[in-house]
């Protein structure tokens, strides 16, 4: 939807599921849909790939023959630094291939919670590499800059896991450990606004976090053992009933957010 | 401004800044306001504390003269079991004091983000006791209803405590621990929508939180216990590449989700 916008001269869609490619095509979101991808690739000089991560690799490799040449081609995965590797590995020489991982999604999955607003305002990671061409970069930013995005980064496939470790796979993780730990009755009847926020994405895609995360687990304990050594700083004050030290602990965490988060 | 619309006889506000009073009487969403509480209590026949906790077993103590006879009196703390033990010690025989939590509230604080539909569909919790007259508690929850709470939950001061602990005090002690954990330069353009719901109420009212966190803070422990248990147990998961346990655990999640929380 956010592409249509930018009028591309041509936008098809490859998809296993005929029915979303007839609405996409009814809803003209699409030109054309296709099952078979060999054609729509023959003929595309960008291919945005938006699969799960081994679903990614799986359709490059598979579809190796069919890139049309000299095409660019991106992903969204939310995991980039083994991907990228192997990816690269198997890539023809002819083709660009450039990381990219917008930072916005939904709890839900599936066509009918599209929105072309979603990547408004939102952030995009690149993991480009000094393989990559710069005028294909460039296309890429122009792309995504125009689709709404607020804000790209460029850093390593390595950097961007390690990061997303702490700033979306850690969230995920305590929203799905506070879930889990309620065992109140009629919960519902007393929660407020900050237990909403937290369990949102508990209502997680199974498939797709359970690779993501596994794939980064190195990255994952880590980020976990920094906010575990958190939680007992704050633990051991309030046990110690130390009035003065959390009144501290929460003026730094109020000026840390206004420095640094907008 | 939500009481106002319920048009009440007399709304009047007492506050120790004068610019505030002045401020709502000017907006017209209070009919006067005082600096000096004698007046206004003399002739109110409810009174609606908006303290902190310490605060609002102070201010019926050093008014305990000026009540009118019979009056109805609430609050707003968030924390319960002691402040209710101890203002039933200092309460005289003819006052009604029923407990009272808004389970709504904005991660900013003073006048200026007061709104008129922030209690719109939000929970409220109240503690009555058998010594509480049932038709006050009835008065209560009317003005509670038209106010636009949409669930009035009855529980013991104990149960609010142990429940909040969970539901409320969890929530802001992670989304603290979380913000102190971020080492990340420039980590505002790395974060998507789960970090942003986590980290909203870190921007923390230092003084009210220090207080509600230590004065519950046995509760508290058993709560971060638990959640410490189950992050160990996604933690160990990964550790150990787990993928069907992973899995399994994210679909339990989902239902849990889906069966709980509207």
């Amino acid at each position: 939807m956010a592409l249509k916008k930018l009028k591309p001269k041509n936008l098809w869609a490859v998809d296993i599921d005929k029915k979303i490619l007839d609405k996409g095509e009814n809803l003209k979101i699409i030109d054309k849909g296709y099952l078979n991808p060999e054609k729509p690739l023959k003929n595309s000089d960008l291919v945005i790939i938006c699969l799960y991560p081994k679903d990614t690799l799986n359709f490059i490799k598979s579809n190796i023959k069919n890139f049309k040449n000299k095409a660019i081609i991106t992903d969204v995965s939310g995991i980039k630094a083994n991907l990228v590797k192997e990816i690269n590995l198997i890539l023809r020489d002819d083709l660009d291939f450039i990381g990219g991982h917008p930072m916005a999604g939904r709890e839900f999955k599936g066509f009918d919670y599209a929105s072309k607003d979603l990547f408004n305002g939102a952030n995009y990671i690149m993991t480009p590499s000094n393989k990559n061409k710069s005028k294909n970069i460039k296309i890429i930013e122009d792309i995504i800059k125009a689709m709404g995005f607020k804000n790209i980064v460029k850093i390593t496939p390595e950097r961007h896991d390690e990061i997303i470790a702490l700033t979306s796979q850690l969230p995920h993780i305590l929203s799905v450990a506070m879930v889990n730990g309620c065992k109140v009755k009629n919960i519902d009847s007393f929660i407020g606004g900050s237990f909403k926020d937290i369990i949102r994405v508990a209502n997680i895609n199974s498939k797709l976090w359970t690779e993501l995360l596994i794939n980064n687990n190195e990255n994952i304990i880590e980020k976990l053992n920094i906010f575990k050594e958190n939680i007992l700083k704050i633990e051991n004050i309030i046990k110690n009933n130390n009035e003065k030290a959390l009144n501290k602990l929460f003026e730094n965490t109020r000026k840390k957010m206004e420095e640094n988060i907008k």
